[in-house]
């Protein structure tokens, strides 16, 4: 039998918290899951810096990764007899499923941020390059990890493969709405996916739902809406992720400088000179970045080493809110005041936009995005989601920005000039602190 | 105020999947969770490698344990008013429920093995030692952190405040069973705590249960049994142990051959001396271990090599059901034919009982057991669980040990001696390979 | 001991699927739930008609009622210690909310508008007129079943008190949605209610929801919207509801004309002259309704038997879309050709508009509304829910009507004459089966 | 098309609460769910009595036969491509699992001892006399109807066929555990049957189960042996029954004595004479017996009206534990003390055991069980289970009766004569009342 086409003697299972069973009958998928790239996935978290806030959320991208697998099965088990759907597809969307997070890297927004690196190149070159799991997809015939990488790239022909795991409601945002929600143990989050599934139907060029499954649709929505806020967008998460970034640019900084570290950042070298090599790519995991980060807290200069501590004993800064607008000025002087203090405030100074965070709610429409969710209705025709449902049209097209300005409270504290000391608090407090 | 009688200006809640809200309202519990020995639990799996058998079990201990203080905290809010608990005990029950665990270092169970170390004797050092929880605890009263050592260790003069944390149906076991359910997603580990919690009732040296309550307790002794035979032993979790344990043994004998590492174990030295400091124990955790682990797939040694290389990627050992007692002369010719082959049996051959696992079921009256679990009657006589329930009477003191053979059926496929690998594979497999 | 104070020596506790437990420990709480105008509410069901379209809801107001009394004993757990809380009046926002519901009769809307009735009047007279729940009442103290009422009846002075179970975010309407959900089984009516009841804010004349639990409040109106669409509104129980309509009006019709029923009406009797005493009104629950209903499908009236036939065997009436602006003049047509057909229109056409249910959503400021949900801000103010959240203010203040039309589409499949039958079936199907 | 292969055009889902969905694609289930015998088994409650002890339990034989239709589509759905699973015997396993249950009267326990009637009598009337059910069978094949009846008396030949509804693990069983803990809302009653189902493999003549499943089948005889100690034999609800079988025998000795009721038990009367024809059986349901009961307590025979005051208001009786080997001169003692104050023993006292229940534990190789559960060994041979598990084999053939004494606590009260209530009570409670 062709590799394609060849079956497991059994069933493997993995118990999976999430959808209870993965299924795997595939030997191509049971392959993919053993290469190293995979496993790799073990080691960078699903929630990067989120576990320090919900510290339920210590999964990594390899169960969300089977979970999308598993989503797509289901999906193309109630596609197999619709006449739109091709069944040659099937193993593709599969793959595909599996490996679309192959190229994260630990921590992925802030290192993507300091290193100016984007993991979706990288899941292209570990699908294409001299990897495992390109030895095992060019098993299923020639040009097929080029099949994989163009729909996780979005640019396969065939658009309804493309939009299994990436549209507005596709396999990958339910998989981690529903993982996320577990794992943190919040109750948002549901959402009755085995409805959606039940009415997802398979055209040309898309998933379309029909309109009787638009409350499940609308139920959806609401859960990404109140997991951005309440979990992707939280201070205390991107107090770490502001941390991280700073860890980041000091590291790099002292390596420009020449400065001698204790523990030398070898792994980090090629990051420094923003070109890690796949290899040294996907040589730094987040349990090696945090065996670094451990370490450093030993390094003699301050700087590094302080930021070390907090990150890796949960020593965060603390946060006000901030009015870009408005508070401009304020922010000018506490950064001369905290320099005048001898707090670098290019290290200990932060304003950070849950804006720039890389979640987006649903915006029909908008450039660049991804294709809206389509209802279909019982003559056949398409409508848009927001056309017909007043919650989703109420929430889908703004823009709600939230800017917090993070410091070290700590620190603040310890500044030895009184003077200073309380002109900094009398802004970052007001009034009734001075 | 003194430091322990400080609340919090306002509660703290941490979101748990498992009991929804973990509530801190002591600033002492505040300060201990904020301490560097606590945040470190973070960095130390509750399960070991289970996550390689159930993929969602990466939990830490830091979650187990401020499991354990919420339900130690819940059980006291019932307690408040009985005559038989004194409250003055409260903070000193709550402090030694969050810290019960502090000692763990990483994969416990193979390390303490390899190295002849004890968790609870680190635990006890943490407590006392020079640490930022010492200090914490000695905030509260002179002598603090020894009363705290003391109920970790059994030693406590007030057995009901031991018991809370050790018995046969404390809130350390109600809180891991329950929480490696919930991660590994298996349907036992289901009981109802607040049933249990509702029928517990203090007494001089113990907690009872109201007779009422028996079937709610037996669910749990059920859920026990289930969780040690469906996770706890899995097989597949203990290749994984093995080859960890094989991995250690092989460098400690590398390091005392006087072997050239290119990457210097130098975190494990005193390990491999069997005498590491305080400092070296905690500077151990899994990150790090994992990070050897991870540098050591490119040692020239090649058993070092190849074990790292199928701990982190995965690439497990085989195994076979084995009766130590009639397959003792299988196995010394399989250890032969091993050596023969070039492929080290004492590191690549290992039966592994279940029996040896820190596990333990429900058996009353053995020598050195915890307290069985006492059922209160409405006359306020006792009886041990045991003699009221049957199915709890149809476990208890039975010890079933499962023996499993261990093996690389990869690296058997490739013994280029053709009639030696048939010998192997006929022992391994049986006749009907050969 | 005074017996408003009077303890039960025991704790009762009633085993709940939606709350888990209900605790009682006053002995008034547990003299009520004896009484037999509490037990009658077994006979009533929690949603009407609803089982015939989820077979799950078969749930009485019984459980409902001991619900709102458990949210509401565990809200006032949490004020104990609020300044602006009264402990005084603990025991009678328990009562209020354990008897809120006690006036309501067999299928409440439909019999309303038959009869003309209004369950809160019986509710009022029950708790104050010659009945056992009215003597234990009085027992708590002088004017006590009158608080009670006025409690009920939002006249009471004490308006925190009121909003507990009279608000847009009270106890009764928490409890429904989330025990409606559960016998239902769909997913929605799921919300965080933990987290509501620990930032609920006791003020003097409302209770209010600190700003951090916007979030929840939010997926609580969500869910409110989703069950009235998803469960409440649903046309096929609206059909049912039609058709009990019917049966009640031809009964009366009957009696009016001096009909000589097999089966004579006699608990009917009172209600056909719109004046039932209590007594009258509490002897007919749902049981008694059902037995006449089964009983009726033997009268030889053909219209009255053939209604209770369709309700008890549930062979229910059709529906199409309908638009009462566009299509009256269809409306009167087919009212005609039934007439011509010898289908009584009056019991065979019905129009049901879903705005005439007695659900309501979120209105804050319409006249007659109950009070608008409050957050409370860090600074003490308050601000209406909808001016804060986005989402709510998006469904909030709209009135979406629904209207269906009903027909007997078997009925209409037997018209002997062809050409009648075919201009019916073309207005209701439209032109496709003409 | 063959009405036997007819398929709805679109399928249709029942939303339930336990399995999620309940799907139907086959015209005859459709249909046979549409006939009155099946929909009156809405009128009859799955767990009788119990409502009065656990609120919740409301819920009727009509979702429980949903969800044993389901479970066995489900288990075929697995079977389809077996070797020794015939696909032509599908739609007469699925008719058969939905109507199991056809035959089941009002509190069918009480109502089958008080008038000497099986409901599986009663099932196979309704299948193969002149109802609506029969119809929609014969439309299927000639003899189907036959069939389906076969099947429920497992004397069909196919025992495969007959095990999937009746056998120790069967669809019913499975069902009703997760229903009834549902709906009481316990904790036990849980089980994975979704592993269940996976293991579950067709033999010749009978459902084997995988013996890699065996841990999930002993967590489904733990829930059994749970349930029925919890729920099935509480106490509260046998003291219900207990009132029920009183008024039973009243109503039967006052209408034998020519008592003129007020409301004559027309509905009764063929029951009393021991011989109700199918209609008779089938008219009445528990509304008509709720009915007369309400009615009843207006009746002038005071132990009538009494009884029925107490079940209807559930003012039930008190009972203590008994021992009939030690006890039996007390009872007789009791016996006449009852006659001499006045309270007729025949209707007041009431030795009940749980051995009379018509629910059975897990019993291999009993004269008359049903099949006992076969594990499938990796080699093709069958062990029975309790010889592969020790707790199963501990708790199987144990025959655990519990007795109790039954009596109106109240009504002693108010015994007039003092010295025959103390030796009464001194009887009842022991010395320490006297």
């Amino acid at each position: 039998m062709a590799y394609r086409d060849e079956k497991l003697d059994e069933e493997k299972v993995f118990k999976d918290p999430v959808h209870r069973y993965v299924h795997v009958r595939d030997r191509v998928i049971w392959d993919l899951i053993g290469t190293r790239e995979f496993q790799r996935l073990r080691r960078v978290k699903q929630l990067g810096t989120t576990y320090l806030t919900f510290h339920g959320a210590e999964h990594s991208r390899f169960s969300h990764s089977l979970g999308v697998y598993e989503i797509v099965r289901r999906i193309l088990e109630n596609f197999r007899d619709h006449k739109d759907w091709n069944e040659d597809e099937r193993l593709l969307s599969l793959c595909a499923a599996l490996l679309h997070d192959l190229g994260h890297g630990p921590f992925s927004h802030s290192f993507e941020k300091a290193f100016r690196l984007d993991h979706e190149d990288y899941t292209q070159s570990i699908l294409l390059g001299d990897t495992e799991v390109n030895r095992v997809l060019s098993g299923v015939e020639e040009g097929f990890p080029k099949k994989v990488a163009d729909v996780i790239n979005k640019t396969y022909t065939d658009k309804l493969v493309v939009s299994l795991i990436s549209s507005q409601i596709d396999a990958d945002r339910m998989d981690y709405l529903q993982r996320d929600a577990y794992f943190t143990g919040v109750s948002y989050g549901h959402f009755d996916m085995e409805r959606i599934l039940r009415v997802m139907r398979p055209l040309e060029d898309q998933v379309a739902i029909k309109e009787s499954g638009m409350h499940a649709v609308e139920d959806y929505i609401m859960s990404r809406y109140q997991m951005y806020w309440q979990i992707y967008f939280h201070p205390v998460t991107r107090s770490a992720e502001v941390i991280l970034s700073k860890i980041l640019k000091r590291a790099k900084e002292l390596y420009k400088n020449g400065y001698e570290f204790e523990l030398k950042p070898v792994h980090f070298f090629s990051f420094f000179e923003e070109a890690p090599s796949l290899e040294e790519y996907l040589d730094l995991d987040e349990n090696v970045v945090m065996y670094y980060f451990q370490m450093w807290i030993r390094e003699k200069d301050p700087i590094l080493s302080d930021l070390c501590e907090r990150f890796v004993n949960r020593k965060l800064f603390k946060y006000i809110e901030f009015n870009p607008n408005l508070q401009m000025n304020a922010w000018r002087e506490l950064y001369d005041l905290f320099e005048e203090a001898g707090v670098d405030p290019r290290f200990y100074l932060e304003v950070d936009s849950s804006s720039d965070l890389p979640y987006d709610f649903y915006r029909p429409g908008e450039e660049g995005e991804r294709l809206p969710i389509h209802l279909l209705q019982p003559d056949g025709g398409l409508k848009e989601l927001s056309r017909l449902s007043e919650i989703v049209e109420s929430i889908s097209g703004k823009k709600r920005t939230d800017h917090k300005l993070y410091f070290p409270a700590d620190t603040v504290e310890q500044i030895s000039d009184e003077k200073t000391k309380q002109r900094i608090k009398g802004i970052l407090y007001g009034r009734e602190e001075q």
